[in-house]
């Protein structure tokens, strides 16, 4: 019988709720702080930004909360998405392992974005808004709420970090072909991009300071919300919907990982992948080694510290307790833009202090090549954050080479570098470096974290 | 019950053989004729370009070969590709009609062509051959026999038109992560390049220069050998594939078409989806009108002559009886570098004379609202190719909606645009023009077909 290469789903086989896993938890996550008071935020001080129906998600205690109907429509353009084996790459590398990657690049948006952007547009409109702000690092987040906000027929306003506005006009131009309205950040049209300006009028930008940029611009107004890529607890959890469908996939084919790879930034991604297989190893079904993989340019979970701090640069959000190399620090301007965040998810954080997840960082050189190797055997050319989950992944099979073993991994292609290919463009003439560890600079950065209790 | 959107076909559900209309054909298309005798051309003629499988292929009377299983494991990579059910569009434009596209951007290249340059890089290695030239337009066939040559270890040398070569660094750098070697063209490596160089320094290249450059570079060496991703029999056999997975999905929903249109460069994509349909309407089992649609600004089937010319701009090639606007004709710079091609696939020119297809030709600027009014709604922006398709899929439904008909229109997406997001910046931007149809260049061009029997 020939080798199965893609284990899909059916439209109705696609899960209807998405996984809270904040209940199952052995202890609560520590609360976000109102920056003035530092005393626990309600959500009152999240209404200026968000609609009372996430920010209800953002602190609920429910275990699955189910996907609207509208939205379940939305995603079916591309949800389930596939599951393939890796038969070429193992065979590559000529290793005993099973390799599967869940590909998020067959969204409209070319990434897992959408399966947040879609609900929170939804959510939004709903609540009256007809507006939405946002950042956009790499440019996936911010294509992502394009689409959304042009499903639902809402305006949107991007703030894109400037290294990444300059590198990749095109996606610019596909944020404006679903009809939404891009700035570079730091930008003359906020008091944080004016203030970023007047102290480095050169500056490369960073998801943190565009981030202060949508939210200056979205709180004021009533019908003006901002809407954030990653991070908060509801983002993570909309994402859910991406490993729900992997257990569904993996148990078609009657295999359980013994090892789970995914790329963190702002931690959207990997929890995404990685909860519902989390609550069935909490639950003691299964028990695979769980493993974060960040930049060496922005170590936050291996190398940051684990504090309240600020989510954007200005200091307008709440307090919140994370894995962070502070408020301020500027990552080098590696590749994979959408990981060069300063902090990381509350909720990883807290998850990683508990004990239930590994990480580890990779540079990018050694992420390019196994981009480079994945495309010329899988054929898809990964984004190039994606391309330190397949690092990891490569890693791990080599692994299972020198032991015989026939480890089963599992890992997340969250899109694909159809927009990022002057990088692979660089990669291949050589011109890309590594970037050491910025001791310096984020000590510097963590001088100012906030003095909290 | 929630609607369905996505129609899939698991692996197992897949075709296993192409579907060669010839043998259905009421006459047999006119032969391919020595460029110097003007002889019926014999497999001999094409052998030092092509392997002899494809050649037995190329004028083969069977009306099905099979799928070989090594071409069949790397489809599996993307294919069956997905059908789905243009819900959103259908309600925007407020219409009674069923639209269903047939959507290829699935595959690694982002587009048809690896169909074909699967196959054709298989035949090639089976038969010797180390190494395959070839030329690029849109830069979608380039990329698809990157992805094939680099799948059977084989090396490729690529010619890509010089205006998409400046318009399309991405497309190189795609080109080049598969492994690729890229030239522009005209380059100064070839006899045809230098000649057209020393005529005009800054010539934009056209799919025919290009062509006489990879034939040039091939047809000497025996083990390398030259690949075509379109015109020619076999190459459009390939993509039969399309329409057949699409046959067995539309029954799935008990759909028949009433209209089925694809864009026409070479033709391949158009004959890839319709040819199956033509068996089913030459069988009486349903009768769906099937129209080709063309640019504007190279309207071959519209406004060509049906004569003998030649398929490269140096005259390197067998003559072959097909509608042409002469082979030294070189197309305006319009965005659907696919479609520059000066004549059509002899067996589709042929089916046209009989009567069996029809034709329309349609203005980019048109093609390209379309492409934003379908991103905005059903979240694809498609390539600058299809958008062809889709601007006639509009007008279809735009009739159903003034005589209330259910009309169930079928067409090809026959691939994603994001390498092409530098024109929809431009048409965003109001910066793209309509092309008039060049009837003294044409003329001109005409005046020097080869004079045939």
């Amino acid at each position: 019988m020939a080798k199965q290469t893609k284990i899909l789903l059916d439209e109705s086989e696609m899960p209807t709720s998405w996984y809270n896993i904040v209940p199952d938890l052995p202890e609560p996550p520590p609360p976000a702080l109102h920056p003035g008071t530092h005393e626990p935020a309600g959500p009152e001080d999240f209404a200026p930004l968000f609609p009372m129906d996430l920010i209800l998600q953002e602190v609920s205690m429910d275990q699955y909360i189910e996907i609207p109907e509208e939205v379940q429509d939305v995603y079916k353009l591309w949800r389930p998405s596939p599951l393939f084996r890796a038969h070429r790459l193992e065979k590559m590398l000529d290793t005993p392992a099973h390799i599967y990657y869940k590909y998020e690049g067959v969204s409209p948006a070319g990434s897992h974005k959408p399966n947040t952007s879609v609900p929170q547009a939804f959510y939004n409109k709903k609540a009256g808004v007809n507006r939405l702000t946002t950042e956009t690092g790499a440019g996936q987040w911010g294509t992502a709420l394009a689409f959304a906000c042009s499903l639902f027929d809402m305006e949107c306003e991007v703030w894109q970090v400037r290294a990444s506005y300059d590198q990749k006009p095109y996606r610019k131009a596909m944020i404006e072909t679903f009809g939404a309205t891009v700035h570079p950040s730091p930008s003359d049209l906020t008091e944080s991009g004016r203030a970023v300006l007047a102290a480095n009028p050169d500056s490369p930008g960073s998801l943190g300071i565009a981030i202060s940029e949508a939210v200056e611009m979205a709180a004021p107004h009533e019908d003006v919300r901002y809407a954030l890529g990653s991070v908060l607890n509801h983002v993570l959890m909309h994402q859910t919907i991406i490993g729900e469908e992997a257990l569904l996939q993996l148990a078609k084919v009657g295999e359980t990982p013994d090892v789970i790879v995914g790329c963190t930034g702002g931690g959207s991604n990997f929890a995404g992948l990685s909860f519902p297989f989390l609550r069935e190893k909490m639950a003691g079904r299964m028990n695979p080694t769980i493993r974060a993989v960040e930049p060496a340019a922005c170590p936050t979970l291996t190398r940051g510290t684990y504090a309240y701090d600020f989510g954007d640069t200005a200091g307008l959000t709440p307090l919140m307790k994370m894995h962070t190399l502070g408020h301020d620090f500027v990552p080098d301007p590696i590749h994979a833009g959408g990981l060069r965040y300063h902090g990381m998810s509350p909720l990883i954080s807290h998850i990683y202090e508990l004990g239930l997840i590994e990480a580890i960082s990779i540079p990018q050189t050694e992420c390019f090549a196994a981009g480079v190797t994945f495309a010329r055997n899988e054929g898809i050319v990964p984004a190039p954050e994606p391309t330190h989950a397949l690092a990891a992944a490569v890693r791990e099979a080599n692994k299972a080479k020198e032991t015989g073993e026939e480890t089963v991994i599992l890992t997340a292609l969250c899109g694909h570098g159809h927009l990022d290919m002057a990088a692979y463009a660089q990669y291949l003439t050589g011109d890309i470096v590594d970037h050491d560890y910025p001791e310096e600079k984020v000590q510097d950065a963590l001088s100012r974290l906030p003095q909290v209790g």
